[in-house]
């Protein structure tokens, strides 16, 4: 096969600089309007609004949601107040919500004037929900059915507002008052005699969360129950919306990239890597790495109190990046461990003394498997090999001795913090590998100081 | 409020034991089927088969899908032949292949000895496609279509056919040889005029994986295109199977976990942590802490070949830490950002140096900064507060460059390693915090003591 040097791209910019539009046309049909997204965000910005005005109507919304909120911006200042109109008129209200939160207050007034008045309503309703809350995921585009319908008439009403509507897969059966009753699947309604009333199909036993819920909890609600659509409701049990699984699994990739980016040391951001600026990435780090190299300085400060009884026993300090760094890599495991099973909601605060009993019992194994290994190489390798005199059993058993305790205390410290960081309201994630190193670093050199000195008398 | 003491499980403990199996019936019905599994699950295992056996059949075969593979395992022993018939005929096909995985081989045995043949072909054809594979995750319970129908034979064909498919939501159109040609929502179909024919209510431009897709990019289609359920087909493009997006949101969760456990220095188990015993956490740490330790070593190797200008700059080694540290949280900060942006699809071998021209211009401000903060600390905290005279400005120098270099070493082996693993067919993820630090700590002893040759003249 030869080489093809020719993108997709290139294709695209070419078509529109030889402006054979109803070509372009004919290409960005075929395309599912996510890729069509994809394309849009890597084009030049001059040829964007042209390409995007070549969309079907339909397709217009579709793609521009998937869009990177810089394009959107782009797109938006160079909108007649029509266009603008058309596309914010096409948007489902949690997609509408979404754009507003993402956009400056100027364009957000343009998006909100020109929706109508109901959407406006919907995409204010929702705004007042705080970030994170199942409320401010959910969509209020449901079909909901009255308990006395037959099924029937619910299919004619499907057939009637189905349209507009996120999903029709799951219907709601509510009551005069909006209380919520139950569910009727489409797949149950298909499959009941047309005759038959609502109230006789729908599953009663509904799965549902407040507007309020986190919506961590409302991915682990997605999960467990295995759901497609989750209906939202008030402290009245009132239906105010539903939550579809697609915004869950955004969360869900959201929240773990969030764990990971705190776990690492970083304050998350929403924007791709390549998409953040170098300013944007260095105050995402710099706090983390100044504040840990503070704490860091504690460490150091050990050291210098036992600069004397280093100069006596100098053969001490060849092993203290060892030691800490086994402290430190236990503490993480640990931390990890324990910090991913509260986010799976595996481990909970009442389980804090098993949790601790487990990872004591844990420590134990790999701190006497470490230190044989170690005593070993002390002997074999480091004294008979390297002919090194310095290496002595008691020097030997300082930093065996060392490496248990010091791997009993990382790992008491790594599943501690993370639970107690929980309890008290913070994220268990802040706990992670370099605050838990931080802290292992000075307790392991306390430790290794102290046997020194008892065991070698320094 | 009264204090409340009774836990759901004591009162069915209590009317378990007074036979009372109406009353638990009565309650167990009342239950959604994820959580009767998550209740039977803490149950006493001699109560266990009592309890299931009060479930009505179709209740009984998707509580027991949820149900940890322990206690399944349990009930299968307890089972007569054609009780456990009766569960497996009632599975999905694809619930069934993830049971037969997690059962040792007599109870699989017994399994596929109770399925009838068709579904025992089935079974076994699931079981070739590799795990992680786009084909074990799938199940062959979809609706399809023929083009020449009608919508009124269509959703005639899904109620005769419905009830046994995994979902009806999305059905599939497909030709006589069985290749894929479009899909046809139920909205589709109940929207449309009775007699409209299939091929043009279908949508031709059909998202489809392979049945060898990594379950890992099959996660990263749902997410993209927004999905409920995703067709598999063979190399000739024919239908074999459907992934539905509760399979994927399982997969997506995994794979964060096994991502944040690697990246931890763990090896990743599939059960949750307080079902682990103490030594399987035991075998899933040991090796990476020994193998870090034996790394960490060579770090100590660096300081010993350094012994005597240590001995006549005492002053230098309450410095290593803090060096050390920052240099691994540096680089932890580059690698936890690359890995998470590969794994999210952000990031690909091609913008390999985007990425380190990136983080090398991070690196400069971050180490500037830090640099600055380090050398005002020094001069003010340890030479004039704690009045420190070892603390001169060539030591202060030596160790702001050394601050500085460290940085950029450690972002540039923090971006570049997990890059160059996946290039290599390994998880990046391995290239995580334990081993950066690691690396890094030893090149920023190397750095700290040549700049303390060269500016101290040791």
């Amino acid at each position: 096969m030869a080489e093809r040097n020719v993108t997709l791209d290139d294709t695209i910019v070419a078509l529109a600089e030889q402006k054979k539009y109803s070509t372009l046309r004919d290409i960005l049909v075929t395309m599912n309007p996510a890729d069509a997204a994809a394309l849009f965000d890597e084009t030049e910005e001059r040829l964007l609004p042209l390409l995007f005005r070549l969309l079907p109507k339909d397709m217009a919304a579709e793609t521009f949601v998937e869009m990177d909120p810089d394009s959107q911006e782009l797109l938006i200042h160079g909108f007649s107040d029509s266009e603008l109109k058309e596309v914010v008129d096409e948007l489902y209200v949690d997609d509408a919500v979404d754009l507003v939160e993402e956009m400056p207050a100027n364009v957000v007034k343009r998006i909100l004037k020109q929706a109508d008045p109901e959407t406006r309503k919907l995409i204010n309703n929702i705004l007042k929900y705080p970030d994170d809350s199942a409320g401010s995921l959910m969509t209020t585009e449901f079909v909901d059915l009255l308990p006395t319908m037959t099924a029937e008439d619910a299919i004619k009403r499907i057939r009637r507002t189905g349209t507009d509507k996120e999903t029709i897969n799951i219907c709601y059966v509510i009551d005069d008052g909006r209380h919520l009753l139950g569910t009727v699947s489409i797949r149950n309604l298909i499959l009941s005699e047309e005759d038959e009333a609502i109230s006789q199909i729908m599953e009663e036993n509904v799965i549902s969360v407040n507007t309020l819920t986190d919506q961590e909890d409302v991915t682990g609600v997605f999960g467990k129950y295995d759901l497609t659509v989750l209906p939202v409701v008030d402290n009245e049990n009132r239906l105010v919306g539903i939550i579809t699984v697609d915004d869950a699994l955004d969360v869900l990739e959201t929240e773990a990239t969030e764990d990971i980016e705190i776990m690492g040391g970083v304050t998350p951001t929403d924007k791709p890597y390549l998409k953040t600026s170098i300013w944007e990435t260095f105050k995402a780090r710099f706090p983390w790495l100044l504040l840990l190299m503070i704490s860091a300085t504690f460490t150091g400060q050990i050291i210098t109190s036992f600069e004397n009884s280093l100069a006596v026993a100098a053969v001490l300090t060849a092993y203290i990046p060892m030691l800490m760094d086994t402290g430190g890599n236990s503490g993480s495991q640990a931390s990890v461990t324990v910090i991913r099973g509260i986010s799976l909601g595996d481990i909970e605060f009442k389980d804090f003394f098993r949790v601790i009993w487990k990872e004591m019992r844990v420590a134990v194994l790999c701190g006497a498997a470490l230190a044989a290994a170690n005593f070993v190489k002390l002997m074999l390798v480091d004294r008979m090999l390297f002919h090194n005199p310095d290496v002595t059993v008691p020097v030997a058993a300082v930093i065996c001795l060392t490496m248990v305790c010091t791997i009993l205390v990382a790992k008491f410290v790594g599943c501690t913090l993370p639970m107690l960081a929980e309890k008290m309201g913070f994220d268990p994630a802040v706990m992670s590998s370099p605050f838990i190193t931080t802290i292992v670093d000075a307790l392991s050199l306390l430790i290794y100081f102290r046997f020194a000195v008892m065991i070698l008398h320094l």
